[in-house]
């Protein structure tokens, strides 16, 4: 999916709301897991009854590969059930030599037909650039993410004062454009955001740490939005988990509805 | 696998020899394409004929992942087929936040049983700790690596001159102890793994970059070794592709010993 039809969707949904797939057989409602694929049918469900107010869909594959082979099938399953113009997201923050992130490229970009992958910045240019090389797909990196553990490497300063993050940010700027790249931004940190965004002014960010983690949505807008939207807002358990009886999803629809008209408000104010 | 019996199969097999399992279709000998699972039969001949000269094997997670679900069944059958006295290192790296972690160490130790996996310290201690927690289980932090990209953010410097990856060692001495936690450190860099050493005497490193990436044993060894050895030198394409035709697990072996010998010279000269 290219940068203008990511924006065109923001556009004509009104929304930059990411849901984020975390399915967890001790988590979903009971009356699922007698079904031939839970986690597939939960999934369904989620995506079919908020699939109007979401651009973008982010599997954690974590979820499914702690469940083995099976679990890649339903991953597999899960992918190809999103609707064609919403924007996915392999959250698996891969990340290794040449080579092998070149299969991980082909396993998320070709095997399955994810639009993005999340992927981790430590091990440098030729761990990144091999998922760059994949037309209309892209790179989410890791910059500054929104966990505890975020301060014990992320905002070490050089000896220019300069944290790791913004190196990260910096050093990728020579690897991939804002077609091709954006980066993780935690939410928990609103006042971070607008520095991230004075580094890489075009670039999208893909933010977590929205409600469950404790980040404030206008904080998010006031110092991330730019003028393509530039932000992918994600919220994971707030909405898959918000119920977790039979009415599952027509609640994730309702907590979905009232970020979008958030985020509606947002767009309106700072477009 | 508790370190006292990586130790001892060690000394009982007077090698250090990790086998890397990088099982790529486009490369193994053409005979075995036309069986029920190619790749499983490529590593089983691979490890029948060098089991006697390796204390580990380690398959590239991107190799099996490439394939889909159906790679991850050719994993777990690889993972169960390595004989259980030999170290297992998932080359995964992974890392997440922490219940993402975990699930993913799920997936590792449990849904799979492999003795260890490669993990990328950018997240922090939440994104590695909970690898830490399974009983004889192991994480192998990524540390220095041994490819071009290494230099991009773990040489940086601090206000203290202190290289990043000098700040991953130490801070992660805080999370884990020479029981369970090793590192990976690349051998391209001979008198690096000497600082390494200095700042981490106890640990157990996997050295990546012998043979094909360049790096020489004897200077891995005169920089790295400790009293309980520790060093898990790796070897992938210097042995499971030295051939490509029918004989490719009998020169495999070839291969193996060649290394196994020069490993137990060096076991006798700083043992």
């Amino acid at each position: 999916m290219t940068r203008a039809e990511l924006f065109a969707q923001i556009q004509q949904k009104s929304s930059f709301l990411s849901v984020g797939l975390d399915p967890d057989m001790a988590k979903i409602p009971a009356h699922l897991r007698s079904e031939s694929d839970p986690i597939f049918s939960f999934c369904k469900a989620i995506i079919e009854e908020t699939a109007d107010y979401a651009v973008a869909y982010k599997p954690n594959i974590a979820f499914f590969e702690a469940l083995g082979s099976k679990g890649w099938e339903t991953l597999q399953k899960v992918q190809e059930f999103i609707p064609k113009d919403i924007f996915t997201i392999a959250d698996a923050k891969r990340g290794d030599i040449g080579n092998t992130s070149t299969l991980y490229a082909k396993a998320f970009f070709e095997t399955m037909d994810f639009d993005s992958i999340t992927v981790a910045p430590y091990m440098g240019a030729d761990s990144v650039t091999p998922f760059l090389e994949f037309r209309e797909k892209w790179v989410i990196l890791l910059a500054l993410t929104s966990n505890v553990g975020s301060m014990d490497f992320q905002l070490i300063k050089d000896e220019n004062g300069k944290p790791l993050y913004q190196s990260v940010l910096e050093k990728s700027q020579e690897w991939g454009s804002p077609e091709n790249l954006m980066y993780v931004v935690g939410a928990t940190r609103g006042e971070l955001i607008g520095e991230v965004r004075k580094i890489v002014p075009d670039n999208f960010f893909l933010v977590p740490g929205v409600g469950a983690q404790g980040g404030s949505l206008a904080d998010v807008a006031k110092y991330g939005m730019n003028a393509h939207c530039g932000l992918l807002v994600n919220s994971s358990r707030g909405i898959i988990y918000a119920s977790g009886e039979k009415d599952f999803a027509k609640v994730a629809r309702t907590e979905a509805v009232k970020l979008q008209a958030e985020m509606k408000v947002l767009l309106e104010k700072y477009l």
